[in-house]
């Protein structure tokens, strides 16, 4: 099989932020007693962090809790982008100022809800973005919370 | 947004089944010391278990070694198939064994890697498949090992 050439950083990181602006939804990985939990969750990327909402009593809200360590997966598995985040919970005080965006960005509006979903902001440390094995090598394109482009 | 109306029973274990067959990549969450991890891995499905590989040093291979939890997700966000397994290390004797058929399906053969790949057999002890909200209900396919169908 031939591959393209590797993306150079600035393209990996261009591409990054049309996915995070594009996509409606991320694979959600958190750990817990019960071992690793992994759902399917919208989001809302502001440029900054990501916006996610569960219900409170879901696995994910509860491992949010008790570590706020989140991984996210984005894309097919041969044009991934891969998280490493903290999430910290949104104040209810602070929910509207996010909600609209996420609402309109993903269609869908937990508040309009039987139940009262949580809100998190999950803050990108480590991101890394790679298509085949031949991109494998710079595949980090955030560290620390800094974009390296 | 009209939705179609959801699967039943039967048809998502169909779909399931096909997608085992026909995909090359799952996404594979596992919990460790330092919360979750989460990457792409490929996989050959044999009609009961996930045949996988990946380098002994990975934080993926490690956190199997620990606890034996894994998190399967297969499709896109609006089709998604989820496992949760038990893995278990593939005593280097009985790779051979599984190793052809698992290059044959991948197009990738890690015994050719200079560095030793270790093997892993994930079990797959509930699954769940859905499209939609509307498909919510309804999503267990396997549960206990079992196959619901």
């Amino acid at each position: 099989m031939m591959l393209p050439p590797p993306r150079p950083l600035e393209q990996r990181i261009a591409d990054t932020r049309a996915r995070f602006a594009a996509d409606m939804d991320t694979w959600v990985a958190t750990a817990g007693a019960d071992g690793p939990a992994l759902v399917p969750l919208s989001f809302d990327w502001d440029g900054k962090a990501f916006v996610i909402s569960t219900l409170p009593r879901s696995v994910t809200a509860r491992n949010i809790a008790d570590s706020g360590r989140v991984r996210l997966a984005f894309g097919p598995t041969r044009d991934v982008v891969t998280v490493e985040g903290t999430a910290e919970r949104i104040p209810t005080a602070e929910v509207d100022a996010v909600a609209d965006a996420y609402a309109a960005h993903t269609d869908w509006d937990p508040r309009e809800q039987s139940e009262e979903y949580a809100w998190f902001r999950v803050t990108p440390r480590r991101i890394q973005a790679w298509r085949e094995a031949n991109e494998l090598r710079g595949r980090d394109v955030m560290r620390d919370g800094v974009w390296l482009g």
